[in-house]
């Protein structure tokens, strides 16, 4: 899969990635992190990319022509790549902002099924919205809160998404059991030494019984969720035994109360 | 304020933050990022920090040891820094995980108030349970997807809360009249040229009359705001006649379905 960034710092996104897995995804060919700098298509002799916003306001908002111009020496980059230029169609541009559908984990699993995909930054203020009318397809916000510009988040969904693609995690089931699985959050971990400054590691997990291993664990991530996130348990798939569970865990929390 | 950064990717979260307006906060000493990495306090000849979960599973754990001491070491040189070491209380420690509460706005106000925060990054299949309950006073997520690791959210939360520091925004009011206040979508922006491949800049905004621009900006934002976060309508401020406004365009939503 190749990622596409449009940025006005390309060595942060390129030094972000290069790290850990994503870096070793990079270097076995499975996926490709190419950026382009919007600024090189600034006609301004200054390299400006930037004005002041129409109708006043507060910050600087970043000019339409020099974002359309580097999409459009990008697109063409992409189409001139393939080798059968026919059945080129047009990457999909996801608009990085705070203005946009909340990202998660079906959004990734959907958007690594693509062969090639654009990730606008935009930075101060925002863009001028006639050249996002033009260019995007999506707007995807990684989350409820304000950030400098679009870098770090589109190297989280790069991070994010890269992780679903065949390959990239040692383990190809890794991916699959893990955080937020069936909607609940996973269960404590625990590694050598068996005793660390005095705290034992629960006694199932040393047992070797597989399956009071496995019930230990569902039972751990039921309370952790309800704990922690119980917006979650709405959408978590539960057995009936594991509903009774629940129930007394909510009864004995409340009962605690008074 | 002073970030500190337990992780096993020193580089990439000093190359990442050291750009933009982060950057420039950092030059004005306004905060300061500094990394610990954990690798350093393994005690193992060949510095591994991992190992097979207890009871079985994909993925390795890091161990508890090694990052225990990489937070004594750090909360020692915390404490040294400050000049009056009686008042020096324990600094907030954040560990960056999917099973954690969500980081938003707020939390990240909250968290601008701190002198001195720790943030703890993980990897592989997360962290022995032990040290986390022994270290950790916050359990913070970006989001409902998963990572390769916490380094880029630890990034993601220091760039939103610098923000809100005195000073590290030029215009102060900025980070008050943007995204996501009053739980509203921010309008469209809009800058030179008034026309741009035959797409004009909205009259109103060129009328220079400020009570209008700013009734448009309100409605843009709420008709945004419905069309792709609905969600967040239900805790938005309107006024009586923002809500008259809102139902007439329900209600056209649903008739042009018709």
């Amino acid at each position: 899969m190749n990622f596409h960034v449009l940025t006005l710092f390309p060595d942060m996104v390129q030094n972000g990635l290069n790290t850990s897995i994503t870096g070793r995804a990079i270097e076995k060919g499975l996926i490709s992190v190419n950026t382009v700098n919007i600024r090189d298509f600034s006609d301004d002799k200054h390299k400006r990319v930037d004005d002041y916003p129409y109708g006043g306001g507060a910050g600087m908002v970043m000019q339409a022509e020099p974002i359309y111009k580097a999409y459009g020496y990008l697109a063409n980059h992409i189409k001139m790549s393939k080798d059968d230029q026919t059945a080129y169609k047009k990457p999909r541009v996801v608009y990085v902002t705070p203005q946009g559908e909340i990202f998660n984990q079906s959004m990734a699993q959907e958007l690594a099924a693509e062969e090639d995909l654009i990730l606008l930054c935009g930075h101060y203020e925002g863009i001028d919205e006639r050249v996002l009318e033009m260019i995007v397809s999506d707007y995807v916000s990684i989350g409820d809160y304000v950030l400098t510009g679009g870098e770090l988040p589109a190297m989280v969904m790069i991070d994010c998404i890269s992780r679903l693609i065949p390959g990239v995690l040692n383990n190809e089931t890794s991916s699959e059991f893990e955080s937020l699985q069936d909607n609940l959050l996973e269960y404590p971990q625990y590694t050598r030494p068996e005793v660390f400054m005095g705290r034992k590691v629960p006694e199932v997990l040393l047992s070797g019984h597989h399956a009071n291993i496995e019930a230990w664990r569902r039972q751990e991530s039921i309370i952790r969720t309800y704990e922690r996130r119980p917006d979650l348990l709405e959408q978590a798939e539960l057995t009936e035994e594991e509903r009774e569970f629940l129930t007394r865990l909510i009864f004995q929390k409340n009962y605690d109360v008074y």
